[in-house]
């Protein structure tokens, strides 16, 4: 039987990589045939992508030429990691997938979700999570948590409005998508990850 | 004013270099400010992402992740090669483009026109050529006329049997396409050139 394609996405210190470590430690206590991955995944090809979008020295390359580089190494990764897993019967848990590339370049660099739905189209057509939990916290409830958002810091507030941005995209993906689950990010994170489990057994993922 | 966009198209061995050649000397002699360039185009980025696309060791891409590298890479050049100087006024001639994706990626692979088109929309939208033109030569008559096929060797007509593909896309393509002309390609370099002088003057790019 085929696995089930799980994703977590959120804002930057949203507390998404505390509950993947939860839910790591919970899948293996259990005994769940499970890969963690995330985008850009570690393949030759991918990495080598990757290479050239986070180079310093390419600070001239356009949002188009950014957004279809992350759609490529997305294709390649999706060939390399997640179908052989699904296909062993894998539970498969990716940190970050499509809606990142909505939320981040679609809304907040903004591209348009059209454009970066376009260029996504085969992710989304045959790599359709069957759970997307988006962990609900504002960047200004995470970055207050984090280390005080210190208001008189231009940079911070740059930041800031970016970040914003990014959450108003999360929002309005996660009010009209499907097989997305909004979990409070406000809670602790034993409290958090309880709806978070919840949500995968709701949805036959466990 | 904004310069003119212009896209030579054809299968390999079509005869395309000599026509690139004969218009850059006459474009020289008559004075007309004009940029010769192909994708990826030189530019530091681009030459990264072709890089990728060129290395042997990445025999396991995926026909999606190939196809996003190369709209990648053609998103850059746009940007840092055809545009500047477009605005400048100037006649950009491209040696492919668009079209070849179609042909190469969306026919021949296989991947369809429609998933090319979709990644390749900023191209088509922002930066349609305002004159393609198509040098109507078939793979047999290119390999006739350049070392004759041998009939009898696999890999050859392997070849060929893609190349025909290619060649199917791109005769579907001048048949719907707007803005593309197609040149006979079996004519003498010169009677050729006509043609695509023709073409230029009658399309109001010279």
């Amino acid at each position: 039987m085929r696995g089930k394609f799980i994703t977590f996405e959120g804002c930057d210190g949203c507390g998404k990589s505390t509950q993947l470590k939860k839910l790591s430690d919970y899948l293996t206590e259990k005994g769940v045939a499970h890969v963690f991955t995330r985008e850009p995944g570690g393949g030759k090809i991918s990495e080598q992508i990757r290479e050239i979008l986070l180079n310093g020295k390419n600070g001239e390359m356009t949002d188009e030429c950014e957004a279809l580089l992350y759609a490529a190494a997305r294709a390649q990764h999706l060939s390399d990691k997640v179908e052989p897993a699904l296909s062993e019967g894998k539970l498969v848990i990716c940190d970050r997938y499509i809606h990142s590339s909505y939320a981040y370049q679609g809304y907040a660099r903004g591209l348009g979700v059209d454009f970066v739905k376009k260029i996504n189209a085969y992710a989304e057509e045959s790599y359709s999570p069957d759970l997307t939990i988006f962990i609900n916290l504002s960047p200004k409830d995470a970055f207050a948590r984090k280390k005080g958002a210190d208001e008189n810091d231009r940079l911070e507030q740059a930041g800031l409005a970016f970040h914003e941005r990014v959450y108003e995209g999360y929002l309005a993906l996660a009010k009209d998508g499907k097989n997305i689950v909004t979990v409070d990010g406000k809670g602790t994170p034993d409290e958090i990850f309880a709806e978070v489990l919840t949500a995968l057994k709701k949805a036959n993922c466990l």
